[in-house]
């Protein structure tokens, strides 16, 4: 039987409304509070932000993710670096995926498209075959044949040593039917299986595993995905696999499967991190998100900001050309302290690199004042008059 | 007469042995101590880097560049957001260049090369005509057609409100004959005699304006520019324009010029700063240099490193793959601190933005450093021997 004995999970406060609630995670590297908001460091390394940016705003885990970072520079090399947290210089909490999400999206569309139900009909298919030993599929970089089962994943997973790791899973698109995506299912929670075992042999209380919930958009489905992973020795369970063609299926998906996991564990919902999304999940009562939206909306330009028309502002806009004003007046990041709009919209124009490291900073900051509300609105009995209030400009 | 109120220069020590000197260079936005190098934000921005980066390092000047600026985003814009040293958050010592360096160079062939001898003739000919009046060419944004006079060149400096700036001269090239260096010297020096009409005509004692010695590699004309520019009211010297085809002649041409230029004004000396053109510079009793070089090293994966083979490691190279060692024993930066030259040498392979900024870092500490080394002999009464030092390795 598994356990954690260097990991652990408290629930502070429960919110009495709704399922928000504050929670302590424990892990080798350091404790953090949930609600909690998990910056990607795709491939060892947040774009265009150092972790002394990530410290400074507020930032206190990070994921990678063990698709690219199999394919280069390989788990064997960061292991022979000292692991990820050394290899990366992030002596703080982390997460890895199993690779299976991009395994299966670049497969079936786009990353971000698929898990929203907008399938990408022009992305390559990677994915060559799905059989129940794993995945084989082709590498983005060089296009050589790879095989990821559960056995690699945590393999690569151990190697690359986060602290959280998952297991490796089938991510169904949305286009499939019910059929394929109980089938889908059940293989999925053998890969479970043999993943725990996997797992439990070279178990050295450094990692702790979380199950993967999957089960498209069918309430009977994630029912049974719930029981599942509720029943096995993960730490920790994770919201994955397509969740809807909209923000209302989102949320409708996402409720299902909060409805039968278990309460005790923290509850990550994978891949999703829009600003009206974290306040919907942290009411369902997930503890954590990640999404790379605000630091690759940075590199396009756009400025989390709240203002009436939503929370993000185009910094290329002609408008902002002589604008004087801060990106964001509420905001304390060094970009609002020091610069004007004027300024990064000018160097956006002049294709400065300066213009996505500022941006990247602010939208970190922005996702860490929007968590750091939340925190404290559950704490002070208010998570609904907060969640309000934030929406009101 | 201009004078220069809220500026200053003493110098504090003389070496001995050779012309270095360490000096201390008052102005409205702080004090800075001599030798010193200014790094290039050319586009009113250090690529890659913030201007706290640079703080950290031990950086206390920088340069941005009047060409690139008055076409984008134009003077009148940074004027009207508060100046560059607000515009772009830089509250310290700041120079600006005339603007004629780029025109005159873009015309020849490529900037770099063209100072150094070696014209490049895929450049395209950007320069149009240079008449008594000024220069006329094409923007390189949109193609427009541009004047750049000695009174414009003072109208947008003012504008842009660096502390210090320089006269508009005709930087001529390498391989014109010396009765068209002759000819542009003359013509160079009427030119500088508008500048300082038009500087005095609304000098509000917030900006200092240095003279520029042109000339070529012939040593009489070099005599000719130092007795132009020694004998009018300029805070500063710089010298400028081609100073030969080979590091022996340019080093030939520097003496020339350092030979008649008088020693109580602050020297730059423009464009060059490679490790050994420093050393050899600071000897000749230059006190500021600038060059792109090492934060667009950077960019492309070059390392400033003392090692056997020189001052540059390209971490591109696979032997790097597996290297658990820091860039640079000797550094104490943060990317020397925390990260092994694998991890810098994956983040390029990668194609991470981070792997610009780690190394665009060090090389800013790395020139520090090899000022900081300056100073401290020159104090210490042991430049020529701290010199052959800082070449055994």
């Amino acid at each position: 039987m598994t356990d954690y004995p260097n990991f652990g999970f408290q629930i502070l406060k429960q919110d009495a409304q709704t399922n928000a609630r504050l929670g302590h995670l424990t892990t080798p590297h350091g404790s953090i509070t949930t609600p909690a908001f998990i910056f990607c460091a795709t491939k060892a390394a947040i774009k265009a932000a150092s972790p002394v940016d990530l410290r400074n705003v507020g930032a206190d885990i990070i994921l990678a993710n063990t698709y690219h970072l199999m394919l280069q520079p390989t788990a064997d090399l960061i292991a022979q670096m000292g692991g990820l947290h050394q290899f990366m210089g992030w002596n703080a909490p982390m997460l890895t995926d199993s690779g299976g999400f991009q395994v299966f999206s670049l497969g079936h569309g786009s990353v971000a498209e698929e898990i929203k139900g907008n399938r990408d009909l022009k992305s390559p298919p990677m994915l060559k075959k799905i059989t129940e030993e794993g995945a084989i599929f082709k590498s983005y970089l060089d296009g050589s044949t790879q095989v990821l089962t559960p056995e690699r994943s945590m393999d690569i997973q151990r190697k690359l040593g986060a602290d959280l790791i998952v297991m490796f899973d089938e991510c169904t698109p949305f286009h499939v039917d019910k059929k394929y995506t109980s089938d889908s299912l059940e293989r999925t929670h053998r890969w479970g299986d043999r993943c725990l075992k996997e797992f439990e042999k070279e178990h050295a209380g450094k990692q702790a595993l979380y199950g993967i919930l999957q089960g498209g958009v069918y309430e009977d489905l994630r029912e049974q995905a719930a029981e599942y992973v509720n029943s096995r020795p993960f730490f920790g369970n994770a919201v994955g696999g397509s969740l809807g063609a909209s923000k209302e299926q989102m949320y409708e998906v996402a409720g299902f499967a909060m409805k039968y996991l278990r309460k005790d564990r923290p509850t990550h919902l994978l891949g999703i991190g829009g600003v009206e999304d974290i306040w919907h999940g942290v009411g369902l009562g997930i503890d954590t998100f990640d999404c790379v939206a605000p630091t690759r909306m940075a590199r396009h330009a756009g400025a989390l900001v709240r203002w009436e028309k939503g929370f993000k502002l185009n910094l290329r806009n002609a408008r902002f050309r002589n604008d004087p004003n801060p990106l964001d007046h509420e905001c304390d990041c060094p970009a609002c302290q020091t610069y004007s709009r004027a300024y990064i919209h000018y160097l956006f124009k002049a294709e400065e690199i300066l213009g996505l490291q500022l941006l990247t900073i602010h939208n970190m900051r922005f996702m860490m004042r929007l968590i750091e509300t939340i925190r404290i609105a559950i704490k002070e009995d208010r998570f609904l008059d907060a969640k309000k209030a934030w929406f009101q400009i």
